[in-house]
């Protein structure tokens, strides 16, 4: 069964940088654009949708998402994505230990990979600062920005597995890498590989 | 400002070993016992009536609770407890670096010290095992014992911070003893003071 370290992770909370520089350190791959890549060429939908739709829902709460692309029987193109992405994160950890960044792996591996499953965090005035400097100002407020994504990020978690995002019990490792910093989140991530 | 390390745990998780041993590595004192009999000393209460009412909400819910030892117009025992459990967490904290277990002590701190937020949870199963293998079979299952316990301890906070207990973000750092081990969350714990 092959190690797999999963970093779930809020929007602005460096999970993503933590999550590449852990990889390095262990000399093993950090599935990210990759897997994005990788879906979109399993599903034929375009990159800009899988890394959309395939960990948020929709703008505008549960009757924009109810309505949106779900017919009354069938699939929606969010569900046929869901049902790739799945796939494809199943084949990766088959074919070798890494690290994957969001995408719901957590939930999709649970016993079915060696997994070590961690969650990042931070508090709102680090993120802000942090996709400020990273992605520039916006027409909204940062906050409003990190509210937003953050709302959508556990509806889509909430929706496909039913379980709730973010809380401890269901990660073996939470760090909030705005007190602990980068390096120190590397460093105990690395350890208990 | 004195450097506080405070320990939430869920009951069964070994966080109170885990606290006690941290403590010995850092050479630092670990209140939990010593907290309760200062709090008990300085409230005229009973130990027992501090120790269950200090960090757990009465069994029967809500309702139990309502009309359990509040008067309509005034403090209850449970209220009066609280503000001595408060002062002296806040005297403790003044005094000395230390390690704090459990009693909302995150919560109480939160701002007062230099803090290392600490969440200790682990899953039913391992959780169950301990307690059998430390406190022995009780009439009812150990995962009962288990799930009556978590409630009332998440119905205290709740009532008295306002914020959700368990969850990520309220916390520096979440470990689950029971993939981790012990002996790697204390290394953890220590390595970040």
């Amino acid at each position: 069964m092959n190690r797999i370290i999963t970093i779930s992770r809020e929007f602005g909370s460096g999970g993503r940088t933590i999550g590449k520089l852990t990889a390095e350190r262990l000399g093993i791959p950090c599935y990210d654009q990759e897997l994005l890549e990788k879906i979109a060429e399993e599903s034929g939908l375009a990159k800009e949708f899988v890394a959309e739709r395939g960990e948020y829902t929709l703008r505008g709460g549960w009757l924009a998402n109810a309505f949106s692309d779900r017919s009354m029987n069938g699939l929606s193109m969010q569900d046929y994505l869901w049902t790739i992405q799945r796939r494809t994160i199943l084949d990766l950890a088959e074919q070798q230990s890494c690290i994957i960044i969001g995408r719901c792996a957590d939930y999709i591996l649970d016993g079915k990979a060696d997994l070590l499953k961690v969650f990042i965090h931070a508090d709102i005035e680090t993120r802000a600062k942090r996709i400020v400097e990273k992605y520039g100002e916006g027409v909204e407020a940062p906050e409003k920005r990190l509210r937003d994504k953050d709302l959508r990020r556990s509806s889509y978690y909430r929706l496909y597995t039913d379980v709730e995002w973010g809380i401890a019990k269901n990660y073996d490792l939470c760090l909030d890498s705005g007190t602990i910093g980068f390096d120190r989140c590397v460093d105990i991530i690395a350890s208990l590989y």
